[in-house]
């Protein structure tokens, strides 16, 4: 261990200027923690200046068609940071978080955009967990995709021209329950060219809702309007997290997504 | 765009020696679709050399003490290779994987050590698809945690000593229904010292597993024990992706884990 705790928060408080939240501080205990030699560009989190909420939903959804959802609204953030401003973005291995399609390798666990969203925001913001927290309930309660795109495929196609395609409220931030729910609402199938249109563009939603969040955040005026619905909070009040009554599970899903309010 | 689809395979075929997959072909696309300028470090997958699985292990407990359960997971293979070989891995800002802790910022999603260690497979696999499903659906199979660590708790005290703790089956990658489970099998509660001490020794057997499927691959010795069940493969042919009859879903989860068979 090259560095004690004791050492870490001294260097912490030498770095704790301005609103660094305990979840970043953790991280730079994590880091101190473990790292031989601190590098460049280790920590967190990274600077952030504005960008442009239509151009993310635009490089998420062509991202999405060259390397999947978690690639394409990850690489909406982080991608167009290295663009305007280089490193320490440009040199993010990006192509990894191709790991998340389909709710990682297809698996249909957590949604890709929304995982790859949320990796951009730990990367670049005061408040992740917040900001995280924004985004998946809104997610969760608006009918998407929501961005208005006008793509024409490029000249080599690898991806499609964009196009009109239906809309859902998911109710959930699972790829196995959003697709199921999407298919249902469309009556197109798994497979169809509509469903990678539609991920394309849920991808690019999701990239312009992190966006939007992240510029109110850098000009002071985030507005979380998202809490727990009445129905999920009654049952967290009873179940779930250390203030709960019951203290037998944790999470903040909306629990009528898979459960069936026993106590009415 | 800097460079076109024709280049871009172009250059992928002077990349593509020794059985660089298809995923990875993708994400070099992603890549070079958007990236002006190529870094170092940013194409994949980064070489791995062999781990020791154990030590994997109490690095990825002790992680999960400073940064939560995706981090040690992660950290406990990337941050290995960086200590043993420096760059690219050295220079990894991991602790954004602080993100996926209580399955990404407390919501209960994808297990965050599931979560990190699929990323981490991704940066180094050349097989990152089928690394991750035997990792999932041994993980969802298997009484965890499984690993054996004699940590003392070191002198400043961040992480505590190991102690005995009950194992579970969870039957699921989603740490709101592997938690529910662990609460129910142990009786403990979600806020307990058990509990931490319940996910810093999954996060150890996540990141043991993980760096014994690394070694196997390298040593051409990768044997897939873990197809899908009976009973989910039942589920699969009628439901799940573009083979089945309905195509109308898509995941390789455990049905059975929120599902009840509506055939029998």
């Amino acid at each position: 261990m090259a560095i004690t705790r004791r050492e870490a928060l001294s260097e912490l408080g030498s770095l704790a200027v301005g609103g660094l939240s305990v979840g970043i501080a953790s991280g730079l205990l994590g880091s101190t923690a473990h790292a031989q030699v601190k590098q460049p560009g280790t920590t967190l989190p990274w600077s952030y200046s504005k960008l442009d909420p239509h151009k993310a939903a635009e490089r998420a959804y062509k991202g999405y068609f060259s390397n999947r959802c978690m690639f394409g609204a990850f690489d909406a953030v982080i991608g167009e940071l290295a663009d305007k401003h280089g490193e320490p973005y440009a040199s993010f291995p990006s192509q990894m978080m191709a790991y998340g399609g389909g709710g990682v390798a297809g698996w249909g666990s957590l949604c890709g955009a929304l995982n790859g969203a949320a990796a951009a925001i730990q990367l670049v913001s005061r408040n992740p967990e917040k900001l995280i927290a924004e985004l998946y309930a809104w997610s969760e309660r608006t009918a998407l995709p929501n961005v208005n795109l006008n793509i024409k495929a490029n000249k080599e196609d690898y991806y499609p021209s964009s196009s009109a395609v239906k809309n859902s409220v998911s109710g959930s931030v699972l790829c196995h329950v959003i697709m199921s729910k999407w298919v249902a609402a469309s009556g197109k199938a798994i497979n169809s060219p509509e469903k990678k249109q539609r991920c394309g563009q849920f991808s690019g939603s999701i990239a312009q809702k992190t966006v939007q969040l992240l510029n109110d955040e850098l000009d002071g005026k985030l507005v979380f309007k998202y809490p727990l619905t009445e129905q999920t909070a009654g049952c967290v009040a009873c179940h779930s997290g250390k203030t709960s009554l019951l203290k037998n599970t944790q999470g903040k899903m909306d629990c009528q997504s898979c459960h069936v309010d026993h106590t009415k």
